[in-house]
């Protein structure tokens, strides 16, 4: 079924329980269709734009409403809408690192993290995870030393993710911008898998600055995201314009260089706004979403021979699983080789996982229920026992 | 009706004759519209990404093509989509533009181009218009010649709106090109209101970057975009990352900076995508949207006192008129005061003027058909002589 001109009509969402890594946070609400249904229009936001003129100025839709609530909720001081969280890091890093500066991140950090470094002509040093792949503020403060005495300056900005995109694990953020901190460092807290997902709170984490995805965890459409800041750096980041035209003399109100003005005019935008009831509630229920992911997570270690490479017990539902040693086994002999994880999955109903992927893989329960997850959990099991893996209990 | 919580559905090009200068070129196809539907989902186009993981390299949905389309249809050589054309001027500002450097612009360019200049920390120089409300390569040569005096070097870049915002004036963008690139000056092509409105050919223009607005003058969602560039600036604007992790020597593929790896991943790109047939059809039918302005144009100044302050005969649908001397006398003394034009306008059925303008203001009648033409050519001058107004012929 098309629903345009060459382009088949996506019915991932539908037709399966999804378990992609990146995905099972930005499903959108019924709420958020229907929003996106009657805002599809380019600058569908911006019918009762008034002076000053900015998006997160208009009353109607409650678009300024949306700002302060989601300030409150994240206990921050202030919150601009950006395209992708990847926008948030472009917009902190273009204020606070020149040519040649040092900027922390870590080992597990997220390339747009890099790439906003990069942008803005930043020198990146990473801090290194432990064994157990968790960043400790330890290791913090010795790469700190570190890049002090090899650049000879302290680093001038720090990303830290409070989870990991590669093994979803939690780090303890707050220790880490303790230390940071202490040295006058300001810190991105990297919400990507977190805001949307579980409760956060910004001045208790002690973040300059808190990042969140719309479309990876805010059930909002692509491109979306947040940047909450305290009201130190709200001056600095969304300083508003000074540049004059030499001519015309023309200022520039209100707008803001960093934001290059309004950011998100149309459904992106009412797609975050429509989701957010939702997203607040579902936030609290953290510990439901955590327990279906066990059902998960028993099932496929159960299976002989596979490994959770994230930490454990699971502190979110994106996880690193290795089954080199079991789906991994049965892919040298089977006829569709790799394929036949992905292939068996979905005969089950089930999608997301990479095809062909049976050595080192990444899935994410978010959002599923528990009914679901006991039909993930058996879909994993009678997979196994149907390929001859030994599975325990 | 609400379609969520707090949110009125929206239902404005639904019910009226929509003549907003900025929203006229944004209303969504009916294959947008139902492909945003199927798309909506965070990260939906990304179901089929694989190596080397990069939006513009994805074949199903097809837009590892359509950006191929796109270039060609252009007349360039490479093409990404943005979020929104102020994310294109972005790109280019910091390729491009260093502390300091004279950045070349007009006196009636957007503010998106003077935030884009002062985020990259460049100062901004406008060419003026002349009387008639237009840029001229002459002004340009003498602008150049003038900075090169006050600042000791030329500019490094300029923008130039080919279409500019305020009276939607055509100017002759490839003289002003030709005269820039004498002075080795690489020219952005501001596209934002004749991509997907009217032919554009970037060599033809001497464009060194041709931007694009999605929500502007595509039919699609905000916030989107197209940064189009010849062969020779694909190198530079279009770099792929050279970062490095220091601990792990993480390498991050042919992710680009100067885009932060990925642009649009779901419903705007695929919006854009939907509506890119129809529009690159609806470009050569320019002269029908032309001949419908003119209906209209031909009423408003049968209405004595009122003025056109663009360029007339007017080249593109978005104009700018007067009328102090006809509308607004009505104002002084009409119990609505200025809000009497609107309110009579929705009566008819027509929305889109700024509530409350009745001196100078913009309308933009693209893609009306011919009988909406006559219908708003109307219902301006029954308005003008129900209140009294002369109207010749």
């Amino acid at each position: 079924m098309k629903c345009a001109s060459g382009i088949e009509a996506r019915q991932v969402d539908e037709l399966f329980i999804n378990i992609d890594p990146i995905q099972a946070g930005g499903r959108l609400t019924a709420e958020a269709m229907k929003a996106v249904i009657a805002y599809g229009d380019g600058y569908s936001v911006c019918d009762n734009c008034r002076k000053p003129n900015r998006l997160d100025y208009i009353a109607k839709p409650p678009i300024a409403e949306f700002h302060k609530d989601v300030a409150k909720w994240l206990n921050m001081d202030a919150v601009r809408t950006v395209p992708g969280a990847r926008r948030g890091f472009q917009a902190v890093a273009q204020t606070y690192v020149k040519k040649g500066d040092p900027v922390l991140l870590t080992s597990l950090s997220h390339y747009t993290e890099f790439l906003a470094i990069e942008e803005a002509g930043g020198v990146a040093r990473e801090i290194p995870a432990n064994d157990q792949k968790l960043v400790t503020p330890d290791a913090a403060a010795a790469k700190i030393e570190a890049v002090k005495k090899e650049l000879g300056k302290a680093p001038v900005l720090a990303f830290i993710d409070h989870v990991d995109y590669q093994y979803g694990n939690l780090h303890d953020f707050a220790a880490i911008a303790k230390v940071a901190h202490q040295y006058d460092i300001p810190v991105v807290y990297n919400g990507a898998y977190t805001v949307g997902i579980l409760p956060v709170d910004g001045k208790a984490l002690g973040a300059d600055f808190v990042v969140g995805s719309g479309h990876k965890s805010m059930a909002a459409p692509a491109p979306s995201g947040i940047l909450a800041v305290t009201a130190e750096r709200e001056k600095e980041v969304f300083r508003t314009t000074a540049i004059v035209g030499d001519v015309t003399n023309r200022k520039f109100g209100i707008k803001e260089p960093e934001m290059i003005g309004c950011t998100l005019m149309g459904a992106t935008l009412i797609g975050m706004m429509a989701s957010f009831p939702h997203v607040r509630q579902r936030t609290k229920h953290f510990d439901r979403e955590l327990a279906n992911h066990a059902v998960v997570m028993d099932a496929l270690l159960s299976i002989e021979g596979t490994k959770c490479l994230s930490e454990y017990p699971r502190k979110h539902t994106m996880t690193r699983v290795d089954t080199t040693a079991s789906f991994d086994r049965i892919a040298e002999s089977h006829k569709k080789r790799g394929y036949f994880l992905q292939s068996a999955l979905e005969e089950r109903g089930v999608t997301g996982v990479i095809p062909g992927a049976t050595k080192v893989w990444k899935f994410n329960t978010y959002g599923t229920t528990h009914k679901q997850a006991l039909h993930l959990a058996k879909a994993f099991v009678e997979i196994a026992r149907e390929n001859g893996l030994a599975v325990k209990g």
